[in-house]
């Protein structure tokens, strides 16, 4: 034995506990390594650097030039006139005053503008917080009965999915959003949008009562026990406006030049809408108006926060589920564009710049903000190129708030529907649930899972069925890595799955098995079974085709990352186990991890380091020369 | 371009959906295929056989043999002469009557001998499951004021367990055993060892009143806040007793051929101190003693399964617990002796075997029994050959139960509590724990937090502690794959990571980055800034040391053995990237799973199919042919 020549495999040096420690805890949470670029400067461009890298605006404000200012000042305004009826419904969707709405828009869209790293990132309120407040705090609170007590507990909610977002972000734990994965995103927000749409014939039928639960099922009965209070006037508004602006946004889609139409559309059905109830009077035709609006700019609200509350657990509670939400969300949205524009976004910093931009809004009379997709979408079509064209929306809300606002008063409730039931379809997105069904079955399993049990069930439900899935899934994946047999690619050195290449060719008296993942106490039981079914069958196979017998079984070791002291065990069960048949065990291709761990646990010896090869090709060499010597 | 010459990577066949998942299921819960000698037989045979394999006995019976008996013969009295000390201190660690003790260890191994694949598992109550059913039993039912209604819920309790562990077996769900790591085993045993040992004081010293807490500083004050009522009678005999037990069991570990020394220690110590209380009239200076027994065999018990017990709950809990670490015990102590003798030991119909063990015991007054480590040792030591031997164990305690009993009611309780102690001291493996910390840091903590967990919070702290540690593990292994540079074993067509093989060379203008593990939506925004991270690190080391400049990047995904659709986007987005910095992406090695997505999500035109290589060899063959040709 010992003939097999070729490169010997080298094992690790053990380097101290604290530098592995060291650089593991980097590899975990600084993958990106952020401060990369500080390395190796005097200490005053470090300082300089490391503000710039915290407050990107002192980064990019000194090359900023009129060019860029006029591109920003036009795809200001165009959000500006998005934001101020999306901020109007959104609030409405919330059961918050329409103000508050409002006030969202005019002070987080400048925190961000300081903090934030995405340039095409469009802030505001977003429909699925504005529900799940609704929902979860609703259930502790009336908003109709007590709506003080339940503002100042959507502050304290908004401070507090500020303060998780920053946590977030600053301990770098941002892979805890990671867990929610895009096909659960995608199932999770299509649900909320069925639920929200079916909620809005509240408004378009102009029902005074209506059920608090969110479950599709308490709202059609909402709907269809009160058949004769249904209205036809507002009904008539709503479907129009709605008509006009899906069509304007099939058309948009269709020639995204045209951008501006479906982005005036919300605006222009507002103002519309008014002049109709104006003019008309239908507000006492039984048109439901918004009502008497205060003018003037964000009152403090820190005096509100209701850190004694008796709910606060409550507040918490929607602050962490609505933070991470929104934070996935507002991540997923910034890097999608900075992929398409070809910069970096660093997903921790962006988590901090929102943490703080919800924090500075709870104490200022604004709830839950973040990054929404229509918005950035009309904000890119309209020529964006820093986020100063956030700081013009937040102008443009600031001089509705002390001059425009008295007009809102007639706004009819029911365009505020439209609006809201037309953002609600974009956020069904059907052609992805079926590439995911055509992709990997599993992931539409969860989207699916997800979308029920939000619709049937409620967002909470739903959430944590598909998180719970994901995690399912990824145990799965540890618990189960798949075994394969291999064989050789004629004319190569190569050697691959004869299940996947049907030309490969079994090597007679050799079983070439690849364990295809990490080696983990949780598969170790499983790849023990396997492993011994494998040797079985072979040697069934064998004797049923009458070849040589089985005299050695190669482990290819190559997709084995990492491996624990239960998976060393489990190699040197493996080894005895097939020792006691007469056949030999060699093992090839390990990686660093498993060397030195094999090492270190002494067992090197029981498999024999002239056993342990770089490439199964060398293995397979080593074994045959010693078959042939032997014959 | 396309000038990649050799194999291409074969998409495989989209076969149908039942056909895949059919698969999958199989791969999943059967993966040692149990009724693979059930093919291709006749209808009567196939009966047989699965009768075989569900009740082994009717397989080995009809081979049994008069030599076999007699070396079963003397292993299972053997065994029975630990199995009654055992049974009455166990029972007593469990705060149930003695006599419960005695009848689990008759009832239980029959059921076993019937059903059990291994052939030298001892059956028998255990330590742990004893002292759980104080600690959590205990909370809710006194077992002093209502010993009753304790008994009841502990009947129950096992009933419960052995459903679990029977439905865990049918359903094929071992996998959740195999959460319990053996890291945390070792931690969780050690643990609980060291809290049993302190709580035996209370019998060394002779205290009347104890604490029912089970955590060490709750038992130490108890200790010492009574040292004025510290009995000296007692702690002699108690501390003679235990450093003979002691002195037996290392003399009989130094030559095993002396394992009777140490098996039969338990025994001797029972008559020798029965002898002297008998003789001595101890009871009446302070020795405690068992008390009166009833002559007879187990009682049926199933009128007492307290079902609609206000407690049923606990009982519930208490079951699914003990019953679940029993099980670990109970099919790891098999496997390792199976693996021995060299033969196979089915986990699920072990959990099958268990089950039905403890539902039968739960009706015929018996508590939670398993497989014992200990006991187990001795059988084998003593040269068992079947569970035959666990038949005669039975007939020894069933004799004993008959005519032997009323000689226990003079043995003194400390002797009781030496036993247990010496046992435990068995338990803690120091020796394990320094193994853990030389190969793997992280199972050591694992260990060290169950083992903490348990020591100073409760044995369900520890227990919750580390398995969530251990899931965090797997999740971060998934959540974290490696990614390696890799460089040309020179003279090979090998590529080995540079880190691993500092003989590997880089190839220039190409990085050939290597994913070490599956690819999942938890880890795809950390390889997004890893990836890039790599590429801008290896485009400053190039200008720093005027190399040309990178052409290609090869992405080497041997080792990915499944991907989802957020790993898909993923490929695209680093191909968007890498692209737009002027540098082409290539792909080598793919496994079937890969190749197939990346073909069903039409990401297979994005890539490019000249782009898709199977080796790393042969990817840098065709980029470096380009090159030249570019040149």
């Amino acid at each position: 034995m010992g003939t097999g020549s070729g490169t010997r495999v080298p094992i690790p040096d053990n380097k101290p506990f604290v530098t592995t420690l060291k650089a593991n805890l980097k590899e975990t949470f600084f993958p990106d390594d952020p401060f990369r670029r500080l390395k190796k400067q005097p200490l005053q461009r470090k300082l300089l650097l490391g503000l710039q890298y915290f407050v990107p605006i002192f980064e990019w404000a000194p090359r900023y030039t009129f060019k860029l200012f006029r591109a920003d000042l036009i795809a200001g305004v165009t959000i500006a006139s998005l934001a101020i009826p999306q901020g109007i419904s959104y609030a409405n969707l919330a059961t918050l005053p329409p103000l508050i709405g409002l006030y969202s828009s005019l002070v987080p869209p400048l925190v961000y503008a300081m903090m934030g790293s995405s340039r095409d990132l469009a802030i505001g309120t977003v429909a699925v917080a504005s529900l799940l407040f609704t929902d979860i705090l609703g259930k502790v609170v009336s908003p109709t009965d007590n709506p003080t007590e339940y503002l100042h507990l959507a502050f304290t909610a908004t401070f507090f999915a500020g303060l998780i977002q920053a946590s977030l972000g600053l301990l770098r734990l941002g892979f805890i959003v990671d867990l929610l994965s895009h096909a659960t995103i995608v199932g999770f927000m299509g649900g909320v949008a069925t639920n929200v749409c079916f909620q809005q014939f509240k408004g378009i039928l102009g029902l005074q009562h209506f059920t608090h639960k969110s479950d599709i099922i308490s709202v059609l009965k909402a709907i269809f026990s009160q058949t004769h209070l249904w209205r036809w006037q507002p009904a008539i508004l709503g479907c129009g406006f709605l008509f006009y602006m899906v069509l304007a946004r099939f058309y948009s889609k269709r020639k995204p030049i045209y951008f501006w139409i479906s982005a005036m559309a919300p605006l222009t059905s507002v103002i519309l809408g008014s002049l109709i109830v104006y003019l008309t009077h239908a507000e006492k035709h039984g048109i439901q108006v918004i009502g008497h609006l205060k003018k003037g700019l964000n009152p403090p609200s820190y005096r509100d926060l209701a850190f004694g509350s008796p709910h606060l657990t409550t507040a918490i509670k929607t602050g962490a589920i609505t933070g991470i939400i929104a934070l996935a969300e507002g991540v997923a949205v910034g890097r999608s564009f900075a992929l398409v524009k070809n910069y970096h976004i660093d997903g921790n910093k962006e988590m901090l710049a929102f943490g703080l931009m919800n924090i500075v809004g709870s104490t200022t009379s604004c709830y839950l903000t973040s990054g929404i997709f229509s918005k950035t979408a009309v904000n890119f079509n309209a020529g964006c190129q820093t986020v100063v064209s956030n700081i013009i929306m937040s102008i443009g809300v600031m001089l509705t708030l002390l001059f425009l606002i008295p007009f809102f008063s007639v706004t009819p409730l029911v365009v505020l529907s439209s609006i809201i039931m037309n953002a609600m379809l974009g956020l069904i997105k059907y052609e992805q649930v079926i590439h995911l069904w055509k992709v990997d079955k599993f992931d539409f399993v969860i989207c699916i899972c997800s979308y029920v049990g939000v619709v049937f069930g409620s967002v909470e439900n739903g959430l944590i069925t598909a998180v719970c899935l994901s995690v399912v899934r990824l145990l799965l994946v540890v618990a189960r890595p798949k075994t394969l047999v291999l064989g050789n690619i004629p004319n190569t050195t190569s050697y691959r799955s004869i299940q996947h290449y049907d030309f490969a060719q079994r090597v007679s008296g050799i079983l070439i098995l690849q364990i295809d993942g990490p080696i983990n106490f949780a598969c170790t039981n499983y790849l023990r079974e396997r492993i011994m079914r494998w040797v079985d069958e072979e040697e069934d196979r064998i004797k049923s085709c009458g070849e040589k017998s089985l005299q050695y079984v190669i482990l290819d070791l190559g997709a084995v990352g990492s491996i624990d002291t239960s998976g060393i065990s489990l190699m040197e069960e493996v080894q005895k186990f097939i020792e006691r048949k007469g056949i030999k065990l060699i093992l090839a291709n390990p990686g660093s991890e498993v060397i030195k761990k094999i090492h270190l646990s002494n067992s090197i010896k029981t498999f024999g380091e002239e056993h342990i090869h770089l490439t199964v090709a060398e293995a397979v060499k080593a074994c045959t020369f010693v078959v042939q010597v032997d014959v």
